[in-house]
């Protein structure tokens, strides 16, 4: 998995950060997740094919989260884009992105499918052969979804040096990889475990912004390699948390360590704060496997 | 008046270009003219105080014209903006804004007023003792408005050396400045216009974009100080004019010199072409007082 991040601040306007959206690339997918207002000049900028996007995912309805959206799918025409486009976000998100189509007098010429969500329990949303992807229901000021990219086991593979020892011919060695047992030169079964080797443990990411503090996400994100949590505030701002419906950086870090993930990324910082580090070394007294986000960085789990 | 462009590009999404939209300076009054994705992020770069914007004027519904209106709204509240906000815009324009901010439940805390658009005829928007801005009805694929900006005629200015002269005492300078005449020091009367002098010539600034070549604008815009006219394409495209509703930089300059503008501005530059120099070549064949918009670029009237 490769996760570049497109923008990660909050909703302050500033000519050098950018509202959050962030591309996943997993088992050849290009996931977008959110697509706040400049998404689509973030792409160009760091050379993301248009075509490869396939599904969109959008936590929330805030401008922050989607208003880069209906530019994005206006361009999916101009580019000439012929392949189906499918967007997962909140209810409403059709009527949106159809309306501002409507005025422009510019539906697109390519299948633009909406899955609309309300539910408050986990979902799933998309799965194919190699890769998974559910709602993490969240709590902010309105309803709210973050997401869990989930790699399925891949196959065992060949262990071309057992095979070798063994002398099992390679006409067989298809059928191995589907799970058969082998047969050796002299007509001996070797055992499917004996000539493989376990595939690479499956990878997962967790993107979970915007959301106040909310320990029943724990479940549902357990052992994930990356979680993206947003932090907002630092622990002075807390009183703010409440009301804003936000986290902060401890508390995100509480979260990761209940969750027990791999590697904690903070994000969606406020704009008030003068240096990314505080937020690090917060998170740090209560997790300490802790990444910063920033516009254009990209992590390779 | 002080015309700042933030963005002049057709709508192909780029790194170092923006999309269509403009701040007028006049007579203390900040107009901002369409507002495409990005524009309050323009803003911001060229330091545009954002609360002196009171009047945002939208040509059409396109999103390289508008897509900037709803995150520049939203933003105008997270400032803690209290000053009334007027949107001047096609039909539609107040549905579409309004669902965002809906469904986002993130309704303005300042009073925001829509006035929409749907004449056929150029009518009076807006208008104060000192300016006034009329629509320049122009001819798109979807309903379009281009704008013209006129101040009136200032009153005439004391003349400090005449007033001397004819020995007027200083307490009848406030009377002869709104139009009174004078009396010298030996009781003579003096008439107004030998004491005052003429006011400077009231400046006038049209904006037409988008816009297939349209003559019918000619009239409207007579003899303004500066034409924005659109020129997506140059001469070799035309044959793309009919489809797309757009013009071409000599089309732009023959608009210019039937309307016998003092300055012709170019731009919403389609991304095909590798040197703006060409827009300026081919329309000066015609009309030689021709200049290039750029994002960033600013033009005293």
């Amino acid at each position: 998995m490769k996760l570049t991040i497109l923008g990660c601040y909050s909703a302050t306007p500033r000519t050098f950060t950018n509202p959050t959206s962030q591309v996943l690339e997993a088992k050849n997918h290009l996931f977008l997740i959110d697509c706040g207002e400049g998404t689509q000049v973030q792409l160009r900028r760091y050379k993301v094919k248009f075509s490869r996007i396939k599904h969109i995912f959008i936590s929330h309805l805030h401008g922050d989260h989607f208003f880069g959206l209906p530019g994005l799918v206006s361009t999916f025409r101009l580019l000439g884009r012929e392949n189906e486009l499918h967007i997962y976000g909140p209810k409403g998100i059709k009527e949106a992105v159809t309306l501002l189509l409507k005025l422009g007098d510019s539906w697109t010429n390519y299948p633009l499918v909406f899955h609309e969500l309300d539910s408050k329990e986990s979902e799933l949303l998309f799965e194919d052969e190699k890769i998974s992807v559910r709602t993490i229901p969240l709590e902010h000021r309105v309803y709210t979804n973050g997401f869990l990219f989930q790699e399925k086991p891949a196959p065992r593979t060949l262990d071309i040096e057992m095979a070798r020892k063994f002398e099992i011919d390679k006409s067989q060695f298809n059928k191995i990889k589907n799970g058969a047992d082998g047969l050796s030169k002299n007509g001996e079964v070797i055992s499917n475990k004996q000539i493989t080797l376990p595939p690479p443990k499956p990878k997962s990411y967790a993107f979970c912004s915007d959301t106040v503090y909310k320990e029943s996400i724990v479940p549902i994100i357990k052992n994930v390699d990356a979680l993206y949590h947003e932090s907002t505030f630092l622990e002075t701002e807390e009183h703010l948390c409440a009301k804003t419906k936000h986290s902060t950086a401890k508390q995100a870090a509480q979260i990761a360590k209940k969750a027990n993930v791999d590697t904690l990324i903070l994000g969606h910082y406020s704009t008030r704060y003068k240096s990314l580090e505080l937020f690090r070394e917060e998170a740090q007294q209560v997790f300490p496997n802790v990444e910063l986000s920033d516009d254009g960085k990209i992590f390779s789990l």
